[in-house]
């Protein structure tokens, strides 16, 4: 599985290298940068095209958005959907998965935006779900502060109960009759209020789309978290992982495939991708000037915001712990510390911190080299495929789609003929357009079970 | 001005008439349809495509969904927003007004995703705000009923407020740099955030969108009601006007320029378009023919159902009032029977519903006969141009840029010439493409009186 990671945004994840010449991340809000992309990925062999999202500035980092708004970290960034019907519209078979979270906006006019996205695609969308994790996020939506983590994805299950109900079990598959004879164009019989009430919505319904080719959207997700885990069990089909070291990704696979069997569902009906850092040239001097150019643009700073690192290392002695750091900055007690490295001395995060750019997935090389690497990633962390983070646009998706996927194609690890099926589940799973029975939404169908709770969530 | 009225839907306002032979509306799921469209609107002259929505489904006739599913009357629907990027990537100058509602859903998201829409249609964009009439909408968002009609415009007129500090307050107009010699893409000192703070919305920003080609979209506006008109004086740059006799669209632009003087805009700050039906041909006999045609295939429910009758006026004779007939199914005191002619005998109010399809502005003709019409609205009722009501997709339109536009440029009530400038808002008012500064959102501008309340919403 070939997806490309973007964003609607001028930097994404590879800080200060929009500055490189002739980058075309500057373009970000213009349609012509999308339909070109767009263009060069269904072209060069890829799945899909996988777009991040944020809802607010990353303003953790020296208590701040000034960073962020100076090197571009995110921000200014733009909807992500809106996207996609133009990159629709000048492709036949690329699947576009794209950021949703169940946080802040109201399930239903999700729904419909969703199932408009599966029509007008005729069924290449996925939907990647997030509870998002900035705190600015929610004072723009309302609240005044962050919604815990776990309680976060509690509403999250109740998102995805609430949607299922609409995209499964709202139409049956032959409510549309459009029988321009008799002037019945839905069978209303067929057609059911889902009446949802819940902990955290009410929704009436019924649905307003009538069915999509594949109703539910792929349903993507990244995780690493205990209760992300049990969510991805009930739910995930996708799921972008990652890890530090050698075996995180399998670990976080093996857990993930543990957990889908929890509910019923077969360990293989997810997916893993992990995001891959590959700078690929034609020779070793073409790799290494392209290594010393990402490395001079790449912004150290960038890293910090975008980890939401409350305090800036760079200012304590080398030596200190990041625990020492924060007592001294009296941030202790006031931020949610789980996530930092408490122990490690503060000299050695910053270094850390300022090789984040250079993933646990890297690699730079000629092809040989770069698919030798790709090959052991599907064969030691059981990863089915990659999340292709770029440098620089459009010369990495260039270089990938003119250097590696041909290599990839002689080893037979990506087809050489157009995959069966023309809607993304299919292409991914050899099945469909719908989700298999044994998935929580399948419940749902032919309007059963709309008064009966889902098994709980227990995480 | 040209408006071509549409919706993403099967059966917009001309209920049944998707039966009809070669009629495309059943291809409104399909991106190939909105294509095929904008490039026809577009190249016959027109300046906008209208798109309506509603966000629930029409169960008030007959307490139920039943007809409108089955004959449906805006149900299947999908989103609106979501057409226009594809659209837009086809078209140079066509404008599009997209239909959203202020009553359900959080304004930060939306402010983000019309500067979206402004950023890749370069300022083609135009918002209709409403307010949401269906009772099942509110249901579908959480809420047991309808807000009260004129709370729902106190709250639109806070939303209105909120996303005219994102749009036009958050960033200034120099705020991005984009120098990739130092690496400042923005400059933080020119971005900040809004804090509101209101009786119905929180949002702390900044906006997540860097300022688009127009920041506010050209805003559209339906009205009739006394808080709708002030609301319009406060707001609007266009309003989609009618009127059920002559003289009543004329009232109505004389009110809402009224409106716009005494919130300090200028009376010309309002441009007034009516829904028309035109039904043209080459020939009399070619008028009478599409004519038949389309009574044939009309459906009189359609109309009970989209103006949500409460009762089926054929199931009663026809001498007693519309009041009897409410209190005989025990309906009067349940419903808001404001909108209904109580005083009116049932079998005349059928009749005149039955004819609500051929609307006050109706003409059928050669292309003469229509445009004389057409010159005589634009005199009689002060109106700046039409929303194009649609009988059949694509004849309607095919038909008016075919024989309508070429006789309204000889007469010069269309320009021959392409209008200076690129946006919506220079077209429309030939100056742009931000709004003026009389308007009530360019208080913010520079981040000016962030903390100022507006003057109050007096009503």
């Amino acid at each position: 599985m070939l997806n490309l990671f973007e964003m609607n945004t001028v930097g994404h994840i590879t800080h200060g290298l929009w500055r490189q010449p002739g980058n075309n991340r500057s373009r970000y809000a213009d349609l012509s940068y999308w339909i070109e992309l767009a263009t060069l990925a269904e072209q060069g062999g890829f799945d899909t095209i996988f777009l991040a999202d944020v809802l607010g500035a990353y303003d953790v980092y020296q208590g701040s958005a000034e960073v962020a708004l100076r090197e571009g970290i995110q921000i200014p960034n733009n909807d992500p959907m809106l996207l996609i019907p133009a990159m629709a519209a000048v492709t036949e078979h690329l699947g576009f998965g794209v950021t949703f979270s169940t946080s802040y906006e109201p399930p239903f006019a999700f729904a419909r935006r969703m199932s408009t996205l599966d029509h007008l695609t005729n069924g290449r969308v996925g939907w990647n779900v997030v509870t998002s994790y900035l705190p600015n996020a929610a004072r723009n939506f309302g609240l005044t502060d962050q919604i815990p983590h776990d309680e976060r994805y509690e509403i999250a299950d109740e998102f995805l109960d609430v949607v299922y109900k609409l995209w499964e079990g709202s139409w049956d598959d032959d409510a549309v009759v459009g029988d321009s004879v008799t002037g019945v164009y839905t069978d209303p019989s067929k057609v059911r209020a889902i009446n949802h009430v819940g902990e955290h919505f009410r929704v009436a319904g019924p649905h307003l789309s009538e069915p999509s080719p594949q109703r539910t959207p792929v349903i993507f997700q990244a995780t690493g978290s205990k209760v992300g885990i049990e969510l991805a069990g009930r739910h995930a089909e996708v799921i972008f992982t990652g890890g530090r070291a050698p075996g995180d990704a399998a670990r976080n696979v093996a857990a993930i495939r543990a957990a889908n069997e929890r509910n019923g569902r077969l360990a293989t009906d997810t997916k893993f991708v992990v995001q891959a850092a590959v700078i690929v040239g034609r020779t070793d001097a073409e790799v290494a000037e392209k290594l010393e150019r990402y490395r001079r643009f790449t912004s150290v700073q960038g890293t910090f915001v975008q980890q939401s690192i409350p305090f800036d290392p760079l200012l304590h002695p080398a030596d200190i712990t990041v625990r020492e750091a924060l007592e001294r900055e009296g941030l202790f007690d006031l931020i949610e510390a789980g996530g930092l490295p408490l122990n490690m001395a503060v000299g050695q995060f910053a270094a850390s911190l300022d090789q984040a750019w250079q993933k646990h997935f890297f690699v730079a090389g000629t092809p040989k080299v770069v698919v030798d690497e790709i090959e052991r990633w599907l064969a030691e962390e059981n990863i089915d495929g990659i999340n292709l983070r770029q440098y620089h646009s459009f010369e990495t998706l260039r270089d990938f789609v003119e250097l590696v996927v041909p290599e990839l194609r002689r080893r037979g690890l990506v087809s050489t003929s157009r995959p069966a099926g023309e809607t993304l589940r299919e292409r991914l799973f050899g099945a469909g357009p719908r989700l298999p029975g044994r998935h929580l939404a399948a419940r749902y169908r032919g309007g059963a079970n709309l008064d009966v709770p889902p098994p709980p969530f227990t995480h």
